[in-house]
């Protein structure tokens, strides 16, 4: 598989099935492994790398859950494949610099994969599409235990598993959810949730993890804590409060329909009117509308696009993802018309081949 | 014919036909006449009120032009039936005042009608679709004449007409077109063009005539003379300035495709889009963006909806003429939810009527 291939492929995590699809997009489990012979990435010499990547490549391939996967170098890559794993959540931004041994081993789907040298010799990741922390779980621990039998991790009876920054001591665990709560924001709970969710030990961050801004009303909501909590507490916990954010979100919906119906409506159809029509479209103003266009879906006003489809143009609307697929550098107003001439190709396709289009609900 | 009739049917005036009427939405010409044997309207008693009521609309009978006319007196009307008159220009704003004696006399297709007891005793007027200033001029002279067979006009040797403002004294005639000039607005070139529109004796002014605000690009051009300058010369100046303009707003409209072409169309595309989907239309938003789709219309970025359509609901969306589809008052937003409900069933019903929908244009 070339890194094009998977480029022009949908990744797994954004097919819109899984539990509560159209509030949680996707689920998200790491664990963070490191190779007890040799010291921690930034301190370890090429060579190291060199070796500790060949290892991990070697374990990899003996590993059921990884058997179709393949091994990027992100060092060979240009700059606009870097970034395309980036946008796809395959590999961080940190990785992204593109210093040598490093890269990404990923299953032809994207649901499986391995960061190899980044931050930790090995982050062995899985996405799961919905609300499913605990599959997510189970899958990565799957890889855990396949890798293991060829590789020694770096382990204290004391300490659990040791890992390059002390945050990810213990089970070397981050689980998250990528929900949309587009009513809490609307009805101005937002904070106040948001404040609810860090207290109980979780963090809530925009679409591209620490740092990024929220777009498109998504938040990735994670655990904090890694020491002192078992892997199968930590995912229950998520669990639990993002059961408590989907109610939220309802109760808040429904605040709107009662309080604000034509409103919404408007906000909803408008949006999708937009993006069908638009021939300039910033990122920004994208996720904005597409992020009104899921909120349609999810309270049955509109009944096209699927979320399969807005999930798909969230990745594949990106300026990387644009750049790929013209085959070139293009500046941000060139990205604009590229991106609403994208979106609309998509939507007025899906249209054609649903066969189904919104109706006029009675008034 | 009942005014409720009036109200269903769409004016002659609106159905897009005549030269430049893309552009030009409409050109009217009215003449101010008095009687000779009565004082002017702000003077005269009842009885002699009621008297001139009387004569004009004996007058009126034996007109050919108004054959198929219909009187009604604004204190008979409900507030609302006033309002969907001013909304339909046949009336002005004090006439709706509804004080006794007081009407229009209207052609079924509101070409031809005569304001009676207004500022002036008469007001003979007349609306053709496009840019028709002769052609309208030719139908309200003939109208003079017919009804100048059976009254005797206040008339000076000297002065010409004699009318109960000054500055109608002379021709009695006030000449305009209503042009649609967004190319001007959004090269910002407007405020120049206009002043020179206002140096060649003419007055720009909004939709509604004096005192109104500029909606949706739409420019009220008249004649402010009316002694010292014949009936013609005064119809070939507006003439002559509203060629000008038209020429003026083709180069705007050339420019923007040149150095925004993305921009606009995008504009265009958008505000069709919205017309067709949202819930919620203020009349200011609907002006706006019917005025984009007009540009879009003008420039072939769209070929739907057709100007007439649009003529017409920039009439029928107004706030009475809603009110009285309704059958009731109905407060802002319910006018808004209204207003948007009704431009996507005539949006939607065009397009199923006319089978042709907006084709992608190649990049």
């Amino acid at each position: 598989m070339t890194l094009e291939d998977l480029a022009h492929h949908m990744a797994a995590w954004l097919d819109g099935s899984g539990a509560h699809s159209d509030m949680v997009v996707s689920s998200r489990v790491r664990l963070a492994r490191n190779l007890e012979a040799f010291p921690f990435v930034h301190r370890a010499t090429e060579e190291q790398l060199s070796e500790i990547a060949a290892q991990a490549l070697t374990a990899g391939e003996q590993s059921d859950v990884l058997e179709d996967a393949s091994f990027f170098d992100t060092s060979h890559l240009s700059e606009i494949l870097r970034q395309v794993l980036v946008e796809r959540h395959l590999i961080s931004p940190a990785l992204a610099r593109a210093r040598r041994h490093r890269g990404i081993l990923v299953e032809r789907r994207e649901r499986c994969s391995v960061m190899i040298n980044e931050e930790d010799h090995l982050r062995i990741q899985t996405i799961q599409s919905g609300f499913e922390p605990q599959k997510a779980w189970e899958l990565v621990d799957r890889m855990d235990d396949e890798l293991s039998r060829s590789l020694d991790y770096a382990y204290s009876e004391q300490w659990g598993y040791l890992t390059a920054c002390p945050t990810n001591v213990g089970t070397g665990l981050r689980a998250s959810v990528l929900i949309h709560l587009p009513g809490l924001v609307l009805t101005q709970q937002k904070d106040a949730v948001l404040r609810g969710v860090t207290q109980v030990g979780l963090v809530a961050r925009g679409f591209y993890g620490e740092g990024s801004q929220i777009v498109g009303n998504l938040f990735q909501i994670s655990n904090q804590v890694t020491l002192g909590r078992n892997e199968q507490e930590t995912i229950g916990h998520l669990e639990k409060v993002t059961r408590e954010l989907i109610r939220y979100e309802e109760h808040a919906r429904e605040q709107l329909i009662r309080e604000a119906r034509f409103q919404i409506e408007d906000k909803i159809w408008r949006a999708l009117a937009i993006l069908e029509n638009a021939r300039l479209l910033t990122s920004q103003e994208f996720m904005n509308l597409a992020s009104a266009v899921r909120l349609g879906i999810s309270m049955s006003v509109i009944q096209k696009p699927d979320i399969r489809l807005l999930n798909e143009l969230m990745v594949t609307t990106q300026p990387s993802h644009l750049q790929q697929r013209a085959g070139e550098k293009l500046d941000p107003a060139e990205r604009d018309v590229l991106r609403a001439s994208l979106v609309r190709e998509r939507l007025h396709r899906k249209d054609a081949e649903g066969g189904e289009k919104n109706k006029e609900k009675a008034g």
